[in-house]
């Protein structure tokens, strides 16, 4: 069937979960025109759903009955292994797309059982707040089931952009944990520097401007420099040397000392750029770092 | 003097510090058109700045003589106080913009110690890589002597933008340091992230593009977004609560943990969250982490 024959319409789809970003899920499938059916644990969390044309599951079961591809998006994998546990019957010979937050490890678990039961299982990793669901930006990242996820892959598409990111049904989520890693640093930086600057009495809004210019200036420059770096192994650096920022550090720590502002960062940065210097790489650069992170 | 009217040529300079940042700003004076003697403790680096015009001071001395402005780029505040202590005497009158990495306190004691020798003092924070220096996007922040900065800003445009924060001469380094706070963070995410996927044998250019994207647009929503957030006091949030970053949160830990790469941020985090959502604020958004930051 080629691409242009695709219609939503012949591609139900089931959406468990519907928080904040189930919600927006689960809304994006209606709008591409997919007969969608929706469960949620707390039940008055279907009203917009249904609302927008949503048909809402009277059981887990039904939920699962109703459409050959099912998605999930909870809190935990726990949640989802409790929920779907019991359902295993049920869900075989369908799909189960779980789009929950988790470890490479659980997923792999995830498709063990699925697997066990005549399930097929992807995994997937959602880079976008719900906001972002359906629109400019947005993709998520797929693994496991290559199968499933070719006969799915137009129905997926109408959430975000797909990625697939390999058989291995851990890898979405392993890529996924990278990316959110590099958000929660520059998330943690960015709530201290709010923090500090209040501390003075500057207002966030006065402020705001240069940290957002600043800190997509040196994402720039430097997430795709240290990709370099490490492919290379060439650290050495005409930029900014591990010794100056050794030396820079220290400033930070005691400036959130004497504002009495809690510092995440640089007491847990200070040994490692201690540890740098002093094993002789001190004119590297902050690719250096990486390497000292894989070895204990 | 109508700006129009402003010569180079009339406004001699001379930098102490020829390290990656104080060469790069050497050379846009001299680029600029400005007499620049440099001094270096290191003579060497002093060659390729003669090479490109300046006049190399024979000793510390001799370069304080040679010009009304005079700019440190060193190491440390300690290195700044160190070199200039025994140079009182020849500073008085001039001006001493001091661009070496440092705390607001620092700034203050070195602010003191000039205007007990009658010298004017400006600190700055320098928003660039020596890369940027005389480029777009880069600019320094001043504070101190308003009236030596009235007469110098001129000059110092040849470096990069200029940007006053105040005559407290510590607000240049309380902003520089909130700033780089930020691309600190960033940056430690972005260290962990290479070395997360790299464990996994994922070649960091295969991941750089997908990491640069996510970190900029999580920037753009957040920093503005925090902001609004902070001085709102509003920060309940409909993009993603403490409650499911605190549930997301291990699953980052645990993953660091199996893959034995060293984790700087979630152990650290984690008691943030779970004080968070224990105090009950589980429904707000990351900006509720800055209030938490500034209690103890
Ligand atoms: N929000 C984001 O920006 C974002 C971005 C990417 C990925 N994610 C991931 O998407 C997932 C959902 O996030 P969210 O923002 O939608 O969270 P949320 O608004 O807190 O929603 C959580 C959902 O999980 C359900 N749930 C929790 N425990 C359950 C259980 N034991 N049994 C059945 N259902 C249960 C909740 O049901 P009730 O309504 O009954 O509580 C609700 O539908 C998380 O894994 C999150 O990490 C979120
Ligand atoms: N590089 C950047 O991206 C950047 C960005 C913003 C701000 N900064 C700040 O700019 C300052 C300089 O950084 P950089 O990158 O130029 O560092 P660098 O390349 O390591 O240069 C350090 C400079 O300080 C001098 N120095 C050190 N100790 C001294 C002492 N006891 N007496 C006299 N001179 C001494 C060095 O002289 P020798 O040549 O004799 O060693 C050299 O000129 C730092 O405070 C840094 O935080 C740097």
């Amino acid at each position: 069937m080629p691409a242009t024959d695709f219609s939503p319409a012949a591609h139900p789809v089931s959406v468990f979960g519907l928080g904040m970003m189930g919600s927006a899920l689960a809304a994006a499938l209606l709008k591409a025109g997919h007969p969608t059916t929706v469960w949620n644990r707390t039940v008055a969390k279907t009203g917009p759903l249904v609302a927008q044309g949503a048909t809402p599951a009277e059981t887990p079961a039904a939920g699962v009955a109703a459409s050959p591809l099912v998605i999930a998006c909870l809190t935990t994998n726990d949640n989802v292994r409790e929920l779907f546990a019991p359902l295993a019957a049920e869900l075989r010979g369908r799909t189960l797309v779980n789009l929950t937050n988790g470890t490479p490890s659980q997923a792999r678990e995830l498709a063990a059982w699925a697997q066990e039961h005549g399930i097929a299982y992807i995994d997937g990793g959602i880079m976008a707040v719900p906001q972002m669901i359906a629109g400019p930006g947005a993709y998520i990242l797929y693994s496991g089931d290559e199968a499933a996820y070719a006969t799915h892959r137009e129905t997926l598409a109408a959430l975000a952009d797909t990625k697939w990111v390999g058989t291995d049904a851990g890898l979405a989520a392993l890529w996924d944990l990278a990316l959110l890693t590099g958000m929660y640093g520059m998330g943690i930086g960015v709530a201290q520097a709010y923090a500090l600057i209040g501390s003075a009495g500057v207002p966030a809004k006065d402020f705001a401007p240069l940290l957002t210019d600043w800190v997509i200036a040196m994402t720039q420059g430097i997430v795709p420099g240290t990709a370099e770096a490490i492919d290379s192994g060439q650290h050495l650096t005409d930029v900014s040397s591990l010794e100056v920022n050794q030396a820079a550090v220290p400033n930070l720590a005691t400036t959130f000392a004497e504002h009495g502002v809690r510092d995440l960062l640089f007491g847990a940065m200070q040994p490692l750029l201690d540890r740098a210097v002093a094993e002789g790489y001190g004119a590297d650069g902050l690719s250096r770092l990486v390497d000292l992170l894989k070895t204990p």
